[in-house]
């Protein structure tokens, strides 16, 4: 018998299973728009009551709901229960600017805009057919309770149940459409290879819109562990978060852990969560210092993963083996900076031009209404990641160059050429090139080189402000340098590595 | 993209990420057919090897190979490598009698025959294209090592994968198909609800020919944990491995824990595995005073899943909650006596007639030729366990009556009309109905209950002698009870209900 993978089947259990189980705690700092702490039961009663609502609104199947929001329970049930009802949900990252969620609506041809109500100035121009704060505004417009819902949807499995926005090499994001079968089969090889269970707390320390949370809020509905929400990253609160609510699990950005580890550093006593939380660490591979520090000063489990938004995401893990154990902590780091094995299912293999190429279930469908994107990056059967690397014997991928001129600053990908576009718009620019430059919090900070045009002048901060205008912040470059000239092959290309080279320990690793 | 989900994806990470590791530990008590200990690459390079014979001979992709062994690593490397070059395995229970397996063999279409050397005797009458014992013998024959091995077939995930006989409600034994998607999906669930890791060690307390060891050695190697053969159940002798090979976890029938229990109440010392391992039991649920004892007397984690061969198997699991680590063991026990939750993407409902019927991609493609089994047993959509229960609010399946005319003794499933066949054909029987009866060690004990023909006399050893000379020795009646007539419905169908009431407390629960 086939039945289609769906992202219904993670809900469905969870209600089931765990119906009288705290499903999600939202965050708390905003008492009058925070849904409080909501069972399984509840969260899949207001997810089919969203079903009930955009049936009533006339969205029909295969139709997009973008929404712009910070992490919140409200993203999360639609994370759940969008795609579930058929429909293809569009989660856009809150730090865009107006112009590029308004690309993205109109791109992905939303028909419903969903905003964060910090947001709600800042995105005041762009419209759509249904547009709703998102809060009592977005409830009364799209929740029907109704006394005999229908069942969620049943697509086929290969249908796109989110599309995905993410910066590329291009100015313009692409749609990265991840099917239900991505998802599942995602969230539930991550909940193996991590053995999450029914005894996880979940606290999303993750952007929720970042390729849906990893996947990892549907392994937590699979499973029955709580999501616990966190809205602002702040590490004191991690902190506070993990002791009050006994978090097990967490997942983002080395610069979240950063965080987290200076404020463990001012902390008297106890450090939370110590011996029991495990933490998944990926956008960038953290130097293992950090790796050894978060053993060590928190007592936390370290793993890494690597993945893309269009591997929706993971495609290697990196779990503490049992032969790490007798190891000291810094020969343990060193191999846990890898950034992994390919989970169950999933090829990996180094072109000859020292690219990596996957191959498994978590490859996207393709990018949304650009076919050629597509045939670009999923060649033969083989999708291209744009990330140069090895493989050793054991079959640790191990991360050595971005081939992509793609920026990783704190977890977020940022387009070089994007933010190149934006410098470029200031009439005193000439030329500029746009590298990241390794840093400890950042992982990569976006740093601009720029040839001045003749006779013209600009500052540092008179660059940066131009940008800010038009980009969001952490697109912005955080260091302008100028320079007489910028190195360019024959053919014109601009020679990045050798731009980089110079702000590279020994020039051997050009990603952080 | 879209990549089949196959047999291949587990044996193939095992060889990747644990290639060095241990992946089998073979049954020492016959050094001289023992493989020893074979690391996961060892268990490949044969697999591929095996693949390479099998081209070789000439073995089509989608013939059939049959095996007929007790457990062994020749038998676990023949369910990783037949499925994974594209050919369907057949593996037969070795406890049937050798018409049984002719009739399997003939059935399935098997090309090639391998059969355990302790079983050469038995079956010496059967005949196949190639028929090899196995061992060396099927190592010669079986085994090419090529410079350049090919990899895997890649074969639709629809594919049959294996074909696995199960005794019904009818005399002949019928092949489930089991497809390489029912098996993954299987196995990667089953090892997420398990919370299986590259930290367990696998002790093969459960027939690897029995839906393929319920798929479990699949979930070992794609976690990479090693697998500890043990040819014949004994109870002390599962204490020793546990304790020499650091198990961590294992499956069975409840029959063999009850042994366990045995050996470990005549030992003196901790008992091995004590808060450690856990373990898995189907086949039947086990009182609860039996689950009970596994927590107190062993300190050994109790798990119970409820599947069928013809769902690969897991429906539903019961696995300890965090809610019940507070309760006194008795209710801890009760609350573990139940069958437990739909596993992910799994929905069971309860039929107006009380049966439970079940939907999910672990339910089999069908039965090998034979439609119309299979349009029996899947209507709608959904899948007719054979077996009554109910549902409980928070999810739980309880199983309270067979629906179908089988019987589980020991883990085995038996068909009651192929034994009353039995019986009947002996000379002094005029009617005859066999009933399971409960029974603290074998669950259920097949029992017949015998009308003799008029002026005709015969003994309970006579009976049971006659049955044992035509039907596998589990199958054999244990014991024989005279009776004046056998009540039927005005149909004339057998009461079997009337006929268990006698036997069964309360007559509640028709199945132990």
């Amino acid at each position: 018998m086939r039945v289609p993978l769906l992202t219904s089947d993670f809900i469905d259990r969870a209600e089931l299973v765990y119906g009288d189980r705290i499903g999600v705690i939202d965050e708390p700092d905003q008492p009058a728009r925070s849904l409080g702490s909501l069972t399984y039961r509840e969260l899949a009663r207001r997810g089919r009551a969203i079903q009930a609502g955009l049936d009533e609104l006339g969205i029909g199947v295969g139709d997009r709901v973008a929404i712009v929001s910070h992490n919140s329970a409200r993203l999360l049930e639609l994370l759940y229960a969008v795609p579930s009802s058929g429909r293809i949900l569009v989660p856009v990252n809150f730090r865009l600017q107006a112009e590029e969620v308004a690309y993205i609506a109109e791109h992905s041809g939303a028909r419903v805009l969903l905003v964060d109500p910090e947001l709600e100035t800042s995105l005041s121009a762009i419209s759509a057919e249904h547009k709703f704060l998102l809060g009592e505004e977005s409830d009364d417009a799209l929740l029907r309770f109704e006394a005999q819902p229908r069942p969620w949807s049943e697509p086929d499995e290969d249908a796109t149940a989110t599309l995905n926005y993410t910066s590329g090499t291009t100015a313009r994001p692409k749609g990265v459409q991840l099917t239900h079968r991505n998802i599942w089969i995602n969230s539930v090889t991550f909940a193996m290879h991590m053995q999450m269970s029914d005894r996880d707390v979940y606290l999303h320390t993750l952007p929720q819109f970042h390729c849906n949370g990893w996947g990892l809020l549907y392994s937590a509905a699979g499973v029955g562990a709580t999501n616990v929400i966190i809205r602002k990253i702040d590490g004191a609160e991690i902190l506070r978060r993990v002791e009050k609510h006994g978090v097990t699990f967490a997942a983002g950005a080395p610069a979240v852990w950063n965080m987290a580890l200076d404020a463990a550093a001012q902390l008297d006593g106890e450090i939370p969560g110590h011996g029991r939380t495990r933490i998944v660490v990926a956008g960038a591979p953290p130097p293992s210092r950090t790796i050894a520090r978060v053993e060590t000063e928190l007592g936390w489990e370290f793993n890494q993963i690597y993945g893309l938004t269009e591997t929706t995401p993971l495609l290697t893990v990196n779990r503490p083996r049992a032969e790490y154990d007798e190891l000291a902590v810094e020969d343990k780091a060193t191999l846990l900076s890898r950034a992994g094995v390919p989970g169950l299912g999933t090829r990996a293999k180094i072109s000859d031009s020292g690219e990596i190429l996957v191959r498994g279930n978590v490859v996207m469908g393709g990018y949304w209404d650009n076919p050629d994107a597509t045939d670009e990056a999923i060649q033969d059967g083989w999708f291209h990641t744009g990330d140069g690397g090895t493989v050793d014997e054991g079959g640790y991928v191990t991360i050595s160059d971005r081939k992509k001129d793609v920026i990783i600053t704190g977890g977020e990908n940022v387009s070089s050429i994007e933010v190149e576009d934006a410098v470029f718009s200031h009439p005193s620019v000439a030329e500029v090139a746009v590298i990241g430059v390794p840093d400890d919090r950042w992982g990569e900070k976006v740093t601009a080189l720029v040839v001045l045009a003749d006779g013209q002048t600009a500052t540092e901060d008179e660059i940066i402000a131009h940008v800010k205008s038009k980009l969001a912040g952490y697109k912005t470059p955080k260091a302008v340098e100028f320079r007489e000239d910028i190195p360019r092959t024959s053919t014109g290309k601009i020679q990045k590595f050798k731009l980089r080279q110079e702000f590279w320990e020994a020039g051997q690793r050009q990603v952080n």
